[in-house]
């Protein structure tokens, strides 16, 4: 697959920080960040904006908050073909926080939101484009949207905001393609001036596929994380992705790397990927609390047991 | 997704046994039984179909060669819910040693092979099937067929034969989405009076995926594997197919169990998975044999240079 007009965005340190707490060592962002920009790949998000006022520097590491010298120091001496990005939760920053764009390392500001809250997604993101930010909203946990709320929150967007790209959010990792397939044209139909983004969940090890699906329905945004580390079950492994499309620009070797380097030792001090209960939770379209919970018992591996507590609680 | 005509086929003792050259514990293939006869899985396929004259015994474990008094002892005192097959492998079995079925426990037999040993594949099946066993076609490396010769094998194959099904077998787990619809429907075509199966291989995370895919196109026998065991990356995840299918005779919970009691602690001894090498082997749509050569030496987490290695050989 080819099409000029596909950007790939990197999540790892942002997503994979939902496993720690956004406690990374500085050593392995920058690794990370010379590896994604030897890639090729458009964007990388760096983690979450957040105000200190809000969210305590106690209990999160420095990418909960991406202060600019956290962030400069990360990536100095390094080539920057590669955008920088955060992520902004509803209610975790103040406007007064956010920085004209150029004072700022970050190229583009990502406001993530259930469908409910889109009214004040949509205040956010015009706050960050009057002060120069490329823009995109995420639409959290779509596979439990009610659709005329869905259908109404897109016309907002296409409507009042400048946003690059609207993305369809498999939180729980329980859309199949024709879901996908589904989601995307609504998108289409609803949002004629922007692009559309798909960001896959893996509990079903469907991510990196329904990414694939997305883009063949058109979404030009997609994202991945180099391994498919994420919270639970991960996310698209970008090899996989980069593997896939052709757009000359992409190289997978330094991604390929810089698993053997970073990734492999990671992922014998913190879990993610295929694990039975997140694969449950996503089964039933739920949130993988529960499955994070039960991976912190000694419980953890009685998969048996934890899918007829959760069938049991579907039942109610 | 319900369709009453879908049958799938476990396939964790035959292809499993592939990583361990068929050395399985008794009480291992026994466990592995029960949990699929309990699921309401309709096939297992527990090992292949071989001489003695021909492979060695010293070589193999029992499930090389499927003697009745092995399976017996197996199955003994299980409540049969679920066929047996065992798998045929072109030029490893002489015909004599095919017993009636009526005197077997097996109640059907698969015939792997390459295109171009079809003409074998029709002759064993035809034998087989005049001994009373329902038999499949599975047609090897699909990935690499050539398809004027893969229309005349399907052509032949609907002529000649009663198979109830042919598969489409993804040996280098390179199939995309839009390969699984076009090979289904190819089949479709040619194979009026039989169904068609998929066989797909997890190396680029698509196993699951492209099974699905094959159902919507109308494939109606499919295989899959306890936690995705397999050589290499491994098949489709039997768990996940089972909680996909909406069939009411399906009980996903008993495979949920093997899992956490057999299948875990397997995986410490042997590996099989989304392991970099194999991914890129099938990336490239190549068999995983250097990636598997990789995998015993010293470099076997050096995935840039293997990359490497292999562009270099595909550049050739």
């Amino acid at each position: 697959m080819y099409r000029e007009e596909i950007k790939v965005l990197d999540c790892t340190v942002r997503d994979g920080g939902l496993i720690n707490d956004h406690f990374f060592e500085d050593n392995f962002v920058r690794e990370i960040y010379g590896a994604i920009s030897a890639s090729g790949v458009d964007y990388m998000e760096i983690g979450y904006k957040a105000s200190k006022e809000i969210l305590s520097p106690d209990e999160f590491g420095k990418w909960k908050f991406c202060d600019e010298d956290d962030i400069k120091k990360a990536i100095d001496g390094i080539e920057k073909n590669t955008k920088l990005s955060a992520m902004v939760d509803i209610g975790r920053v103040e406007k007064k926080h956010i920085i004209p764009a150029k004072d700022s390392v970050l190229d583009m500001m990502r406001v993530a939101c259930y469908v409910k809250d889109v009214d004040k997604a949509i205040d956010l993101v015009n706050e960050m484009d009057s002060k120069g930010y490329e823009t995109t909203i995420n639409i959290m946990a779509v596979s439990k949207a009610i659709e005329v709320e869905l259908d109404e929150a897109l016309d907002q967007i296409e409507k009042e905001t400048k946003v690059k790209a609207v993305y369809v959010v498999d939180s729980f990792g329980s859309l199949y393609s024709e879901n996908v397939h589904y989601l995307v044209n609504k998108y289409r139909t609803h949002l004629k001036t922007k692009e559309v983004g798909m960001h896959a969940h893996n509990n079903q090890q469907l991510a990196y596929a329904n990414t694939i699906e997305a883009i063949r329905k058109g979404a030009n945004f997609v994202d991945a994380t180099v391994y498919g580390i994420g919270r639970g079950a991960g996310n698209c492994p970008l090899e996989l992705l980069v593997g896939f499309l052709k757009n000359p620009k992409f190289d997978i070797r330094p991604i390929l790397e810089i698993i053997e380097k970073e990734m492999l030792p990671l992922r014998q001090e913190i879990e993610w990927g295929y694990i039975i209960p997140y694969a449950i939770t996503g089964m039933f379209n739920e949130h993988p609390r529960a499955a994070m919970a039960l991976r912190k018992t000694e419980n953890r591996d009685k998969y048996r047991e934890f899918y007829d507590t959760i069938a049991a609680a579907e039942a109610d």
